[in-house]
């Protein structure tokens, strides 16, 4: 773990260099190699879900005839430690406009929390939300507006925020290019994050619920149990997968999430408080974000808090994680790519390690 | 590598199931664990290229204020094996409504042509062509549509592939359900492979040229040197991409590709003399496709025999790779998933160890 002395010296470097981002050209030449190889049992990918339905030729975009094709699959990328048979698997969720590789090398080249978790003992299963990157998404209704068979209006709206709106909504600083004299985040790197962004059909091009849920749930399902981590918009999703089939859900890790449900039911809280749950936020949580729904990150914390405050009513055990309240001070919202993030994945091991893999008799 | 008699059993089992197919369902339960561990010097993921855009707010999809972002950038994941410095790295990019899952594991859970390659010393480069998968698209257009500020006929289109095209047009036999009897793809897997779809902008809503062909430059320039290897609609890519920097581009691997350019000048055509290149096609490619502009893919095995026939004219070293006449029957589209997809990587492997690694002096 990273002591307090090399963040503070972190944090000097970013005051130095924080007039300066937005300028370095990143790439392959940053990326770097660990100390020690990476010895795996299995790698590979897999879909979980999905559903067969039926398009005519114009739907299916009028290269060749109608027919039948699988949309709302959900993609996974995976990784199995060698020699760490009985560890529990983690799932690791991406938010809104990125994708899995939110997880993978950092965008200034460091080691993601895929393959730190992975090096840690545990299996490691990175999706792509249905709707999003390598998942794909339902073009019907788009060809349909093209060939004039729908209206405009009929279309969901592809999101994606600007590389100003990024700034003061993941909290690198109050402003673009105006950086927080402690922010954790790598801020010549902020271009390369600025690449991980990708259209978002999620809000009106998903189907209500979203079938991520399921898909999330099937995996803990097929994995014989996970610890279900959301970042974001996902942030919530374990919560949802794990009310699907809580058996599965050995523990809940709900990353900065967008915000945390505040109408549960008493049977859904009586649930929910059977599992181990944590949320993780960051620092700065009162910069004003720009974006209308979501005025500042802070109201996402304080339904957490709320939350956690029903579930420990009903006898559960959950609890928040903001390690600004332990002295370490900057983290922002893509805590999982900050400068200390491997400081911060091993509090959440930590966590693991002593409220679900003890509790469920894993190794680890 | 795989016996003739091998082939023949999996032929034989072929025929017993060949028609039951498309019912079983598949997913992780199917995905097998090698006899032996993976190990790797380093792995992750880094974006190649991409250009900084200003778009409205509406163009971003309305959730927060207009600004800049990055499109046209190229993700890539990638695998370095332990221990083979020196050996020539290679680059896998995916066909037409597929993304880099192409190379991955296998629809019935075998291990891809991305592992192999490792397992064999190479490092490997995976990307997603530019407007596809984790590199995202250009969303303006389909936001200025919904709100009426652009007309509907201004949209690109979406390509899919119906499950019934993809028997004929992938060759797995003359029509949907009626596989041949000696295919070589997994036919019980059919259904997983139509997970791996995804809509496919790039005939019309991608820039021009191409920037996927600049992006496998400039990452075949920072690996030192690769061989690039292109599958169907990305078959020629290895070639665009060779003649904008012949010096990087150690090897040229074109697998089915859609069709191998006739137009070149004699000059493009004696800079490509330079380069090894090897265009690699399956069986029964007189089936008729169902798909207009290419109604049967022995008029792309002609159009690369054509192109190999100007290059060996030039001096070059172009060749043809066509299991079938060596007795290998049945190799389907999707060669680097059919049954015998390592038995033919490793035709590939000897091709690379031959006529690129002891050219350039790479160890391997």
């Amino acid at each position: 773990m990273k002591s307090l002395r090399s963040i503070l010296v972190g944090v000097a470097l970013a005051s130095v260099f924080g007039t300066v981002v937005n300028v370095q050209a990143q790439g392959l030449k940053d990326v770097q190699t660990p100390d020690t190889p990476l010895v795996l049992k299995a790698q590979g990918s897999f879909f979980v879900g999905g559903e067969k339905v039926e398009q005519t030729q114009g739907e299916l975009g009028d290269l060749g005839p109608g027919g039948h094709i699988t949309v709302n699959q959900m993609y996974v990328r995976y990784m199995v430690p060698q020699g760490a048979d009985g560890n529990v698997p983690v799932v690791l969720v991406h938010g809104a406009t990125l994708t899995g590789k939110s997880w993978e090398t950092t965008p200034d080249g460091r080691m993601g929390w895929d393959e730190y978790f992975v090096r840690k003992g545990h299996p490691v299963y990175v999706p792509d939300q249905v709707g999003r990157g390598r998942s794909g998404f339902n073009q019907a209704v788009f060809n349909n507006v093209r060939t004039g068979s729908a209206p405009g209006g009929n279309l969901p709206r592809w999101i994606r925020f600007s590389d100003e709106v990024v700034w003061p909504n993941f909290r690198f600083g109050s402003k673009a290019d105006a950086p927080y004299a402690d922010s954790q985040f790598p801020l010549t790197a902020v271009d390369e994050l600025s690449k991980q962004g990708v259209p978002d059909v999620s809000f009106g091009g998903v189907p209500n619920p979203n079938p991520t849920f399921k898909a999330l749930s099937d995996l803990a399902s097929q994995v014989h149990g996970a610890v279900l981590m959301g970042h974001s918009q996902s942030g919530e999703f374990p919560l949802a997968a794990a009310l699907l089939n809580p058996s599965v859900a050995k523990g809940l890790v709900l990353v900065e999430p967008g915000g945390c449900p505040t109408n549960y039911t008493d049977e859904q809280i009586k649930t929910l408080a059977t599992l181990p749950i944590l949320a993780v936020f960051g620092d700065h949580r009162d910069t004003p974000t720009g974006i209308g729904i979501r005025p500042s990150w802070q109201l996402s914390f304080e339904s957490c808090q709320t939350l956690i405050g029903r579930l420990k009513a009903a006898g559960g055990q959950a609890q928040m994680l903001s390690p600004t309240e332990t002295g370490i001070r900057g983290n922002s919202h893509m805590i999982m790519q900050d400068k200390n993030n491997l400081q911060i994945a091993d509090l959440i091991l930590q966590w693991i390690d002593e409220r679900v893999s003890k509790r469920s008799g894993a190794s680890k």
